[in-house]
C-alpha cells in the first residue's frame, strides 16, 4: 500500500477477464465528519453494512502492456452517466502505484444499484467498495491468489477509502471501525477493521435499520463541502474528544448487549453531526421539516412503549431507525401508523445488518 | 451590591407608596447559553431591547418595621397566577441583602404584558428588569435620590440578572453587553453595560426585528434545563472561544456599519445556539418544521435580492428577522408574501430597537 513500490514489469502477455462484486452501503453509529488529506478521518467511526442497499459492479479488463490506461465504458443501471464516469476515471487513474497493471489496462464498468430509484441514499460507499474489490480481485488473479483473506479485504478497504472515506467500512460484515483509536486493536486511519465476534453481543448480529425517506432531493450542501467546513470548525478539537468518549461507551454497550446505552450514543452522534453542520460557518440545516416530526414521534414511541428503537441520521434529512430484530413487528407497526405519512410518497426501506460484499460468478 | 453590607436600621417610620416601570424584552445577537452560580454567564452576550415587547409592573409597598416581608398580591394581566407569584416571592425574598428595607416590607404587584397573548415569546427579561427597576426606585425614594443615573441602572441590571440572566440586558437602550470581556470597557459578569454611542454606527439605531411566530406552545426543554446541559457540554470551552471571536467581529461591524458582516455573525450565533442544544446530552431540537422552511426562504430572499435581512433565534422555534429600517417596506412585503403562511395563524410582530425602560407616573 505504499506508493514507493516500483511498477511491475511491462513485459507480461495481454490478459483479458471479467470480475464482479456486490458491495453494500453502511450506516455509521459513530460519525465520520471531517478529514485531512488524503481521506484521513479526524476521528474514528463505527458502522455496520446493510443487507439490501447494494451496488454491483462488473468490471471487464484488458491488460495490454504498452497501452495506456483507459476507462472504455461506464454504465449505471444500464445508462451512461458522464458525471460518475469522469469521477471514476479520475479515481482509477490515481491508483497506478497500488495496482501497477492498471497503468496499461483498459477497463469497462457496468454498475447496478439496488437502491430504490431516487431514495436519496448515498451509494458512494457501496460503489467505491465494489470498485476496490474488483481491482483487488483482478490483482489476486494476476498473482494466482484467491480473492479472500485478511490482506485482500484490508487492501480493498484501503483503496475504497481513497474513493470515498466511508466506503472503507463497507468491505466487512459485523461492526466495523475506521480510524485509529487506542480502543480498537489494529485500527487504522488507512483502512477499516472488523470488531472481533467476542467484542459484539449477539443482539447486534441481526440489528435492523429502517430507512425513512423524508426527502430524496439532492442536498443543499454536499458531504464533501461539509467535511471541508470541519477543517476550521470552532468545535473541532472538542468534537474529536467527544468521539473518543462515545467510542469507548459504544464499544462497552456492544460487548455487554446494552441496547439502550448503545442507542443513546447513536442518537447523540446523529444530533451532534447535524449540530456541527449548523455551527459551521456558514451554518446550514440539512434536516427536513418531516425529519423533526418523525424524530419527535420516535422518542415519544420509545418513552411510551419502552421499545428500544433509536434514530440515526447521515449527513442528510433521512432517518435510519435502528432496533433489535426481536422488535421488528412492533416497530414496523409503529412506522406504518405514525411515520409513513411523513415519508416522501410513504417511502421506507426496511433493511438490516448484512453479510458484507459478495463475489459474483 | 455586596451581600456583606449590614441591614439598615429597623427604626424607620412606616412608609407606603407605589412605583411603576415599563421594561422591554431584548433580543440577543451574541447568545448567552450556559451559566455558573449565581447567574454568572459562561460567555459575554450582546443584545438590543425591543420597542413593543414590554412588561409593566406596578408595585405598591408598605414598609413596616417589625413586620416580615410578604408578597400580598400578584396579578398578571389582571388575573392571579400562582406559578409566577411563587417564583417572584422567592426572588424578592432572596434580595434582603441588596434592599435591606425589603425584609420588613409588604409588596403588592400588578403586572401587564404587552406581548400578544400566547406569542411564545419569553417575557422573563422584561418582567425581571421591571421588578428590579421598581425595587431600585423604592430604594432611591427612601434615600431621597432620583431613580436615574449610571449607578441606578447598574444596580437594576445586577438585580434583574439574579432573576433571569438575560434580564440584565433590558435596562438600557442601544447595544448592550452582559458578561466580562476585554473587548468592552467596564463589562462585567454581574451586570450589563451599554456600548457608547460612538461604538455603534447610526445604521443600527433604528434596527428592525420582526418576530415570526412558528409555534407559540411551551418549549419541550426550558431554557433553564438548556443552560444546565451546557455545564458538561462537550463543546463548552470551544464555544467560549468562539464567542470571543464573534464578539470581536460584531463589535467591529457595529462600529463600521457593516450590516452584512453583522448579520453573518448573528446567523452563526443563532444556528450555533441550536447546534449546541442538539449536541447536548441528551440532545434536543427546539426548531419547528416551519422554522426550517422560513430560514430557507430568508436566505433565498437575501441571495436573490441582496436585501440585508438576517435571522436570529432565541432558545425556541420563533424567528427574529433583523434588518435596517430603510429596508422595512421591502422586507415586510417579503414576509407577507413568503413567510406569513408558515406562521402560526399568520402571527408576526413587527418590532424594532426600543428606547429602554420607562418610569410611569
Amino acid at each position: 500500500m505504499s506508493d514507493k513500490q516500483p511498477l511491475s514489469d511491462h513485459k507480461v502477455p495481454q490478459t483479458e477477464g471479467k470480475v464482479c462484486w456486490q458491495s453494500p452501503s453502511n450506516i455509521a453509529m459513530i460519525k465520520y465528519w471531517g478529514k485531512r488529506p488524503v481521506q484521513i478521518p479526524i476521528n474514528p467511526s463505527l458502522s455496520f453494512v446493510l443487507d439490501k442497499s447494494i451496488v454491483e459492479i462488473t468490471m471487464v479488463y484488458t491488460i495490454s502492456p504498452g497501452d495506456r490506461f483507459s476507462l472504455t465504458s461506464f454504465t449505471l443501471n444500464g445508462a451512461k452517466n458522464d458525471a460518475f464516469s469522469s469521477r471514476i476515471e479520475k479515481f482509477l487513474g490515481s491508483l497506478f502505484s497500488f495496482f501497477p497493471f492498471l497503468e496499461y489496462t483498459h477497463i469497462g464498468i457496468d454498475s447496478k444499484s439496488t437502491f430504490p430509484h431516487s431514495a436519496g441514499i448515498a451509494s458512494s460507499a457501496a460503489a467505491f467498495s465494489a470498485l476496490a474489490l474488483c481491482l483487488c480481485d483482478i490483482e489476486a488473479g494476476l498473482e494466482g491468489k484467491e480473492p479472500s483473506g485478511d490482506a485482500f479485504f484490508r487492501k480493498a478497504s484501503y483503496i475504497a477509502r481513497l474513493g470515498s472515506g466511508s466506503a472503507s467500512r463497507s468491505v466487512y460484515n459485523g461492526m466495523v471501525v475506521w480510524g485509529n483509536t487506542p480502543l480498537v486493536a489494529d485500527s487504522s486511519d488507512d483502512y477499516a477493521v472488523r470488531l472481533a465476534d467476542e467484542q459484539v453481543h449477539p443482539l447486534f448480529s441481526d440489528i435492523c435499520d429502517s430507512i425513512l425517506i423524508a426527502d430524496s432531493r439532492t442536498k443543499k450542501v454536499s458531504s464533501s463541502e461539509g467535511h471541508a467546513l470541519m477543517h476550521r470548525h470552532p468545535f473541532k478539537e472538542e468534537r474529536i474528544r467527544q468521539v473518543s468518549e462515545n467510542m469507548k461507551s459504544i464499544l462497552a454497550a456492544l460487548k455487554s448487549g446494552d441496547f439502550d446505552h448503545f442507542g443513546e450514543i447513536v442518537e447523540n452522534e446523529a444530533l451532534t453531526l447535524h449540530g456541527l453542520m449548523m455551527s459551521s460557518r456558514p451554518g446550514y440545516i440539512l434536516i427536513h421539516p418531516n425529519t423533526i416530526l418523525m424524530l419527535d414521534k420516535i422518542r415519544q414511541f420509545r418513552e411510551e412503549t419502552g421499545t428500544p428503537a433509536y434514530f440515526t441520521l447521515d449527513a442528510g434529512p433521512n432517518i435510519h431507525l435502528i432496533y433489535p430484530h426481536s422488535f421488528k413487528a412492533k416497530v414496523q407497526d409503529f412506522m406504518d401508523d405514525e411515520l409513513a405519512r411523513f415519508c416522501e410518497n410513504g417511502h421506507r426501506i426496511d433493511d438490516s445488518a448484512g453479510m458484507g460484499p459478495v463475489k459474483m460468478d
